[in-house]
């Protein structure tokens, strides 16, 4: 890799998550992209499923077996979880991998197994792969060859509860995280439930108890606390194209004060370029970080003695996804980190 | 009253509440309309402030002094709260009042001196009035002079909870209620924070802690639990005109189940024309029950052992306000309870 | 046919035009229903694919090959163009049939052919069915066995345009009809183009000079006009359920003035139940129609000279389909036109 | 001012123009921003008007008569119009000024006193103003004092129509614009009509023969005629934050051919940093210019021989209003046009 620029592919660049990436790392000064991967859509270029994309000279989409791997030194890797691991495990070596997917992000087998329904067709793959919570694994991620990008809700409800279960400050028996996301983390795929009619002016509630973030947020949940933690996580359907939104319920433990929550969490982020924790009184909108790879969170009384309510904002195909993603480029390839990632959130 | 027909006045029929009184009692069959009061816009016809009311007769709008009572048997009180009390202690006695403003809806006077600043100003009307839960209180709404319409969030969320706190399921000290609610729940006024810009496409916590529907639920689940109880109520607002989805977190006690959770419920509601207990496995959405008079409910095993989640749906102007307001003046006239409110949702 | 009910039947009833029916034809006086069918959804009740409508004792959905056709008096065919013509051509005779697709909505051999790209495959038919805007075709719809309900755009262009083209008041080679859609007139099908994210916050036009409703409303322009009519028809998508709104654009011929057109479409449509000329001064919003079956106008100057404006707006799933499909079901059997179809708009 | 960077003021930084004006210049290179007034707001933090804009290190508001003009060299005023020709007539003269509102739009001194309701009262300061219209005024903007920034529905409407009047290729007489707009066109101020609920899921037309901006839109076409051109421009309301489609009718002239117009546009605009105009077939939507300081243009065949459509859509928020305003900034300072303005859609 050239010490200036790196040449960057995206597998999968017809989805959200590709455009996403197209968005930011066309803006990025040391990224030049060099391949675009899209099956379905081979042969034609990219305004052609992102029109707002066009006139910023991308090469051509391209089937990933006429992919040349010689141009690229990273690539993203926007595909259907399932399908992944095993073309990221024939990838050339050469390349630095940051995957979007679902694919390599719990690192225990059986786990995987357990809510995927398969065994991992990559185990060797899945034990190298570093989870990219770009604040809690930075050493890791700067010596990667993979990294797994976390997920949307995972990495929303994570940064907030990691530094408080590893402080011990809550019990990590009784968390409950109420998620609202927006529609794009459904993909692009052509679903009856993510239509328009069946969507806006709306709220309904998915995949209780079922949701596959639930084992990945627990996964480092379990790791904070240095026991296996359970937690309740509830995600809900809402008319809104970017954003999610946690509202996470937790009962303080060992004498801890709600404004003592506040300040473990904002001395734990108070130099990161990306995470803000507001002052008393505050409380976060999606739409403050919408388009910006920002996460904000507030820290709140409840009316029940003993408890507290922390909220945590992202824009879920950036902080949650591609800008995520780009962070952890940046990490890997000695850049710095908010390198690309400055876009100021669209409002209204 | 004539055995036939009541004959209504709506006073503050400008707003929201206003207009969807509107739209259920001109299509119900023993109702006529004959007064109408908005004072700002008093001497206009009603589709100067909603044209989809024109073309039915309806009288025109008046200042609420230049009423004539004589034409009344019941009103409908959508107005402000605060000014609302003073109002309705000033009517005529012959007239049935239902009054869609919170203000006597806090049967204690110290709890509503605490929680809307001042003391109450008809603290002898504050003791008569009966808070209009219709499923909860039919034998005193039918007997009531003047019923408090309960808001919408206490709609949503006591129709779920009185019966599990009744049957001691649950620990009714450990309930947290997250709450999303469309825009017509903060009224027709115009606010910045309710304008089309500042909420389309995004989502925001608000009130924590400290709306004043807790004190209301609260106040439901006290009486249920025969001890007072406090609650977690965290609401949000969210882009969609109509609706609430109210998440329930509950810890079951008395080693009940999921399924006896389900059942208690059900059974409760069986006989109920506009409460909806889903089969194991359904879950509601907002878009089910738009325009329509229902609540629907679901509950679901939660990933921490020994707690269920309970979701409820209602639209927030209709069984969370105009809708129930008509069923308790069906209650109030003797009239069969479904009647006028038969509507089935519009969806998309 | 009994004198009292109609037995009715829903072919297609799992997308939006068969739930709007089912809205519709529940509280409906006359209506008994008595088949559903849904090939791919055979077997299930119907609120496996409408919630909503659950718990109204509705029939299981059905394959079409396993309908009792005994137990009908007439059907509502929701099915795609194109294979419609089959299927209703193999229906026992003793059926009334509405037909909501475009199958038999061209008179013309050719037309139909040429854009459609096919031969009609039930020409006998074709030529028996009687093209369905109620308020221009009473009588023949009162005779008919096959009723061609009309397209969405069609309804809401031909309504204000037929009387000023009867009339010559305007030039009819010089129409421009700029009509702005939901996103429910595209259907229930998984589409990308049709997913919230794909829709939300934007508008696009589409299908210029080449959407198959233009010939529909030639089709009627050209029977008013007594010699072949062309204009220009282009519709815009936005992020809407329901609703259509067509801003016409048209030229006033032989000294007629803007108050003089107005006065042509109020004469016009006096005694109609469902269609209202607003007075000078007043233009209507498509959300003041939603969910009910009223069609909206109004006239108004332009700065051009000698021009006018004409505004038309529908419910499309109401008027532009399933309402009218009602409405015309309502006049084959001899009912009262309005039956089952006085819901007032839902607003907000 | 120093030759590297401008130091910028903003009047009217609460509003949604002074948002996104923040947006844009905190990542201009040459900006450093000074000044910010809000007189309902003085002496408060950005983030408690504009949340997403906290945290960049921005000065505090502050009322305009408190303001230390010394410290700025330009200044954007985003006030109301009306207000705004004293308050910029009182400026000191070293400031160079670009002006968001209506008042130095309308060069004729009884045009805009007809449109506006009174004199203008900066007369001097109007024959001064150079109308902004980027692509078509740089040498006048680059030594003008006071630019007076277009409109939004004038942007996409004169892009389009200049250079085809010009070319003398249509009928300058018969152009009819149908507008569509996003709600942040009506700014910040809480007014019924810009709720939520009063716009979600519906579209209305409003202002027909009567909205401000077709004087200003006939000023740009009469000069280009070179003699009085009047045009109907019918704007309509439809729920989005940002952006507006224009669909232009016209009537071809002297034998032109669509491809014609579409060549004549291509041509004008192909060393345009900020207008694109799509290859045939192609039609743009207002969701791929969100954000970005594009303007996207097509052109159409229609059924109506010897017409075509044109359709051009923007930010109007962007090239609208605050990006055009940039742009002009960057002409005025001698800055490369582009910076600071290269912002990507964001899509979806």
């Amino acid at each position: 890799m050239d010490a200036q620029t790196v040449r960057v592919g995206i597998l999968g660049a017809s989805g959200y998550t590709g455009g996403e990436l197209l968005r930011l790392l066309l803006r990025h000064p040391r990224v030049r992209v060099t391949l675009l991967t899209a099956d379905r859509n081979a042969g034609k270029p990219i305004d052609s499923v992102f029109p707002h994309l066009g006139g910023y000279g991308l090469p051509l989409l391209t089937s990933i077996d006429k992919a040349d791997w010689s141009e690229v030194d990273l690539v993203f890797c926007g595909l259907p979880h399932g399908t992944t691991q095993e073309i990221i495990a024939a990838l050339p070596t050469h390349l630095k991998v940051v995957d979007l997917s679902a694919d390599f992000r719990l690192a225990d087998l059986e786990t995987y197994a357990t809510w995927y329904g398969h065994a991992h067709r990559a185990p060797a793959l899945q034990r190298e792969a570093i989870y990219g919570l770009t604040e809690f694994a930075r050493p890791a991620i700067g010596n990667a060859r993979l990294v797994a990008n976390p997920g949307c809700y995972p990495t929303s409800a994570q940064l907030a509860l990691i530094p408080l279960v590893e402080a011990a400050m809550i019990d990590a028996d009784d968390i409950i995280i109420d998620a609202k996301s927006g529609v794009s983390g459904a993909g692009r795929a052509a679903k009856e439930g993510s239509l328009y009619t069946e969507v806006t002016e709306g709220i309904n509630v998915y995949g209780i108890a079922s949701h596959r973030h639930a084992p990945e947020i627990e996964q480092g949940l379990t790791a904070a606390a240095g026991r296996p933690i359970v937690v309740n996580f509830t995600p809900h359907l809402m008319p809104m194209s970017r954003g999610i939104l946690s509202s996470i319920y937790v009962r303080m433990v060992g004498g801890a004060t709600v404004d003592d929550v506040r300040q473990v969490l904002a001395k734990r982020f108070a130099d990161e370029p990306f995470v803000r924790v507001l002052s008393n009184g505050a409380a976060p909108a999606t739409r403050h970080v919408r388009g910006s790879n920002l996460c904000l969170m507030s820290v709140h009384a409840d009316r029940l003695s003993g408890r507290a309510i922390v909220v945590s904002v992202i824009d879920n195909l950036v902080k949650g996804a591609s800008g995520q993603a780009v962070q952890n480029m940046n990490v890997m390839c000695g850049f710095p980190e908010p390198l690309g990632l400055e876009q100021i959130a669209l409002f209204p």
